[in-house]
């Protein structure tokens, strides 16, 4: 079996609030900064506050989506009166923590956040990287509470626009089902176990520990399905059928309902066998989502461990 | 047994949208406005888009809470430059339903709100007044689907700054658990089930139809019990415990865990035994109510019918 080797992995940082109204990132970062120091073993962990004016306001954003925006020609740009609150935060959390693609840049960032769907706990990267899948086999082997799943997506590195992209690996935690703005006790602590196995796995590997490789199964990002509108005022006619509500990643087949009108008729799925996730989740109306599909695919890893110098 | 007659009931308000991220009203008043005329049967039904802006931009409220806002020396004062929307509105809302307290004012009111509490269907009246009384009683009796109850406040009436107060009767009708911002269909359902059986037994009512009396349960509202807070920075230091969580209406004894610190420690009820309700609603965070408490009580009701002139 292929063995790879990768330099150590010390400075990390732990992100929360990077929308202002995931509510157990932004808890569970205000409680990493209450310790001191942040010197733990190996690591050095840098506890990070996103987006503090959309938790002062409680909403996902101010201007736009701050982790839509790491953007190289925004990251490059020159501020001025006009540049919009997220582009200017999104510069400075490019300066601290990375920047993008540079020697200097973190060596890991774990970027935490919540949906109104009931998916469970997801590893999602854009990257197919040992690391990052490493650890989504040591988080998913030790937990029990919760499902773990991995969503891989296949955006070219140029077109990656999320926060965990300015670090040399990183992964977003995404934790639901919980409602904007509310904190929910067996979240937060589902989160706070995800975060502590991340650092307890990449502890493990600065210390010389061999992780085996293997087979894991992952979601592969496959495409968005929008909801049914009226043409002519482009407002939804119909919401997520109670039939596909809460299942996120129960495999959907032609013929299943997947929308209930208003006016009480099931609207029923044309297409492939794909697995759904983000089904309903709050921030997708804007984007004209109503869930994701993805595709189930297995990846064989690579066993690992860290290059001595 | 008593019997008390009341004067056709005849002008129905049904408004949604009285806070803008509470989407079953939202939709479901889009929909009544679709459909015309208003004439049905005995009653003519104005369906209203309680705080427009709100919706627009999906947020509880623009400048302050519209349900909050129907105050008397509020609803009476000069507009200027600086009268925040939801007072402007109120004024408007007042002309179109009211005035409060006069003869020209809507018979009935009927509020649509979602909370993200897991208090199923809640009728919710400031007023111990037969109709709303007897309407619940109705409610109560036709649905199987969800737990139906009744939650009334002793707020002096001169106190009341309620939408519903606006009108000679009327109540709000509260659902949930549903995230602020998302649609879930199995509510949506639930609230035009609530607001048909509202109707079908005002038509009754003016039809002729008796309503015998009898004895109802109700929940008292009693008090509101606020996060444990940091001293320092007033920041929340717990969540709802898990084992309160999710049990709206479940008797809250002494010793019980209510409570959950960011460390992991309980924190335990101390006082008397009560019923707790709206625990963990999202935008009672900036009211600092973690959770309110009511006592249940017994209410005769008189049998009631319709006063012909």
């Amino acid at each position: 079996m292929e063995h790879v080797f990768f330099p150590p992995l010390t400075r990390v940082a732990i992100c929360g609030g990077t929308h202002g109204n995931e509510m157990s990132g932004v808890y569970l970062v205000r409680e990493l900064l209450k310790k001191n120091p942040d010197q733990d073993g190996s690591l050095s962990v840098t506890p990070v506050v996103s987006n503090p004016r959309a938790i002062e306001v409680c909403r996902r954003y101010i201007d736009k989506d701050l982790n839509r925006s790491f953007v190289d020609s925004w990251l490059s740009a020159p501020i001025t009166n006009s540049t919009p609150y997220e582009e200017r935060r999104a510069q400075e959390l490019n300066a601290q923590l990375g920047p993008r693609g540079s020697p200097e840049a973190m060596d890991f960032i774990c970027d935490l956040h919540n949906t109104t769907a009931n998916m469970g706990m997801c590893v999602i990267t854009t990257r197919r990287d040992w690391i990052n899948l490493h650890i989504f086999k040591y988080i998913q082997s030790k937990m029990s509470s919760v499902p773990v799943r991995a969503i891989v997506s296949n955006i070219p590195t140029s077109e990656v626009s999320f926060l965990d992209s300015v670090s040399k690996h990183g992964y977003a935690l995404e934790i639901g089902p919980q409602p904007t703005g509310v904190l929910r006790a067996e979240i937060y602590n589902t989160m706070k176990e995800g975060v502590d196995l991340t650092l307890e796995w990449l502890q493990a590997f600065n210390s010389g520990t061999t992780f085996e490789g293997g087979e894991i199964e992952v979601y592969m990002k496959a495409k968005a399905i929008d909801y049914p509108r009226d043409p002519a005022t482009n407002e939804i006619t119909a919401a997520i059928h109670p039939h596909l509500q809460d299942n996120d990643f129960r495999l959907l087949r032609p013929g299943d309902p997947i929308f209930q009108t208003f006016v009480g008729e099931s609207v029923m799925y044309e297409g492939e066998e794909l697995y759904p996730y983000f089904i309903n989740e709050c921030a997708y109306y804007e984007k004209k989502i109503a869930f994701m599909l993805s595709r189930k695919t297995t990846v064989t890893l690579p066993s690992i461990s860290v290059k001595r110098d």
